[in-house]
């Protein structure tokens, strides 16, 4: 049993914000590579671990975990005072305003980035044709949503207040693939969500993180 | 200032989550309703508490949220030693299992079964026509889930163990709705799935707030 044990593939956006966190907590834990492309996330042994056949999973001892998000809070929330604090539960207000951002970041910043990294960047890994359509219809619901970011931004460093926390860091995954697409004005035509990335982005654990999201196929 | 403020529409799926979580705890609040008819979600100041101009919104002295599942968890967390647990927190496995559950709701059900309750009830409220095809595609999606669920609740009584948590809590609202459209045997013909909604959707919290979730338009 022992340790902890991530189950994906570094590339893999949902597994890079599970090492995200790792990082920024750095703690001991063991890398387990799933590979899609050979269907290991199908076999019985990773069923066993998530019966949805999704990577990332994860194990702590008998714990069993998977959904990236649940993964990346209960490492924080264990190691809440190692490395960096990202859930600032110390005040009741705080931590809620954490799980505020933690949520619009899951509900509307996410559903509309990774449709846009997906048709941008992922497809071509396939030979496969971007929908334009759906890539703009995506900008499209998206642009409102970071015009509130860009408010929110204006009054604070970060998403939850004047400290980083597990709501910028869920981010950071799929804003990592969008800089790389021709949509990255999405951030860069607005000054204090650039500003935002390029602080959340530098960090050590992230440029570590980051280091291991590349495409093997692609330049 | 005083207490907790919630702004909404009982009807409402999302706002229906939120009023679950304060019957279960039984504490006290007031309501506002939120005439999404009339624009009110779209005035100045309501965006000052919801700059993203959906409902629900919610207050408790100088806190201000939105995000229906970030409100619950506030809620759960706040009140934890008051009316029913939902978080489950004296034990870290345990804990983290409900939230591992409270994300599944959130990234695997919600997102197909919302669909499906937009296009056979509430499109109807506004005279218009289901797309079928997006039924089905989203009812092709979520039946190998709810195959997981199945399994699950082979094993235990809840999704996250033995205890009703905030996990089987969140899924009520939509569920509400969707046993109210003809596929409703996404949820019937799987017997352990509805023995647990039966459970779930029985208890008098749950009872009192579904008796709020009625359309004025339609029988």
């Amino acid at each position: 049993m022992g340790g902890m044990k991530l189950y994906g593939m570094p590339m893999s956006t949902n597994t890079a914000r599970v090492i995200g966190v790792l990082n920024e907590k750095n703690v001991e834990y063991e890398f387990i590579l799933v590979n899609l492309g050979k269907g290991e996330h199908k076999l019985e042994s990773f069923l066993a671990i998530n019966p949805f056949g999704q990577i990332p999973a994860f194990e702590d001892g008998d714990l069993k975990l998977f959904e990236s998000r649940a993964i990346t809070k209960y490492i924080a929330y264990k190691y809440m005072s190692e490395g960096t604090d990202l859930l600032h539960m110390g005040d009741l207000n705080e931590g809620a305003t954490v799980d505020l951002w933690v949520e619009v970041e899951a509900q509307q910043y996410n559903p509309q980035i990774s449709v846009i990294v997906y048709e941008c960047l992922i497809k071509k890994l396939f030979g496969d044709v971007t929908d334009e359509t759906k890539v703009e219809a995506c900008c499209a619901k998206v642009a409102p949503i970071l015009d509130v970011y860009e408010d929110r931004l204006k009054t604070c460093k970060y998403l939850a207040g004047e400290k980083f926390s597990l709501a910028d860091l869920n981010h950071c995954a799929y804003t990592e693939y969008l800089m790389r697409t021709p949509k990255a004005d999405l951030i860069t035509s607005r000054p204090h969500v650039l500003a935002w990335w390029k602080d959340i982005s530098s960090r050590p654990a992230w440029v570590k993180t980051a280091a291991g999201m590349q495409f093997p196929h692609i330049a």
